[in-house]
């Protein structure tokens, strides 16, 4: 499917039905959610994967008890790092170092420069920078659902303090920013099945300037 | 191409070779972007498309002098919404009644759970979600440049208000909040052309919790 019809074929499910996806389509959403864009390539989040029934009946009353939290196949909750700290950065670059068998002084300048990046920002800046970081992996995975023909309902309407306890997020320096159900649309109880796609018309929403 | 190639193909392009885009690639580009999730299908943000190469120049120093914005096609500069509005609630609503030719009284319930929503809100906190809404439609963006096989700098290093007042943000009530440069790679000329992809690893990016 092209990507131009996968989005016109998505939309943001109210109910679904709880088929399960298979083991191959999940792996290419999360591969492809893997390799999203980030800023300078960090990454500064964490997704948690949830397919057990019971965590998602206990993750229920936190997300307004939306029929899709356990009517989904599986959970993908974006959970942003509170903080960014010379462990990750020398995480990262560790990586760098394995992937592309570099010296470690040879990226001593970047090393430095991330640094410099991050420390110049308070906590709540690199908090709501690293959640940004998040929605552009928010957005990929979006994406990548509809190229599966998975039916996804991203959700921002849950309460993100009750997420992070029944999952241990502030102990792990995470909080929930966003989430994202996959599975199969219901068509007989969801009324926005038939509905058409509303987006903001071409010319409003992309201004040419010269 | 596959979702997953094409994303393994793409980077942060850090020089471009000036050459054009193709008027149906550009276009896909656009409409794939048109198309992103929003939360609650509001699209709080405007996309400034800059082809014109004097109004790169005039941006570029806003840009810390990067070369892909004048090396680029097109740029697309990515300004949340300062403010949500009655105003556009009611210019979205009204989108709705004419793509799906339903009365404007079978929307009220949904209209007012709107407007509940943004008014809980302070500017700050709108303003804010909509950069996040933005951030979406970014990663839409990356993704699609990289299925049309166009390459792209996805850009935070800039100085929006810089940005801003060259494009008359302010007046708009938009603030500029990411970039993506949108051209071809000068293999030559970029040393990460031929640098293997890094990425969290799976295990560590994305987490099973039972």
């Amino acid at each position: 499917m092209k990507l131009i019809d996968a989005l016109n074929w998505r939309y943001a499910v109210k109910r679904m039905n709880g088929k399960k996806i298979s083991g191959e389509k999940i792996e290419n959403i999360l591969e492809a959610t893997r390799l999203s864009a980030s800023s300078m390539g960090l990454q500064p989040y964490t997704i948690l994967l949830v397919e057990d029934e019971e965590l998602k009946k206990k993750l229920q009353p936190a997300a307004n008890n939306q029929p899709q939290i356990v009517e989904s196949s599986h959970l993908l909750i974006f959970a942003a790092w509170n903080n960014v700290t010379e462990e990750n950065i020398n995480d990262y670059i560790n990586d760098i170092v394995n992937v592309r068998g570099v010296s470690p002084e040879s990226l001593a300048g970047f090393r430095a420069s991330l640094m410099t990046i991050v420390n110049g920002r308070t906590q709540q800046q690199k908090h709501e920078w690293a959640a940004r970081q998040a929605y552009i992996a928010f957005g990929t995975a979006i994406a990548a659902a509809a190229m599966e023909e998975v039916d996804a309902t991203p959700m921002e309407g849950f309460n993100p303090a009750g997420v992070d306890e029944v999952l241990d997020l502030k102990e792990k320096g995470l909080s929930s920013v966003t989430i994202l159900a996959l599975g199969y649309r219901d068509v007989d109880k969801d009324f926005l099945a038939s509905a058409k796609k509303v987006r903001r018309q071409k010319n409003k929403l992309i201004q040419k300037v010269a």
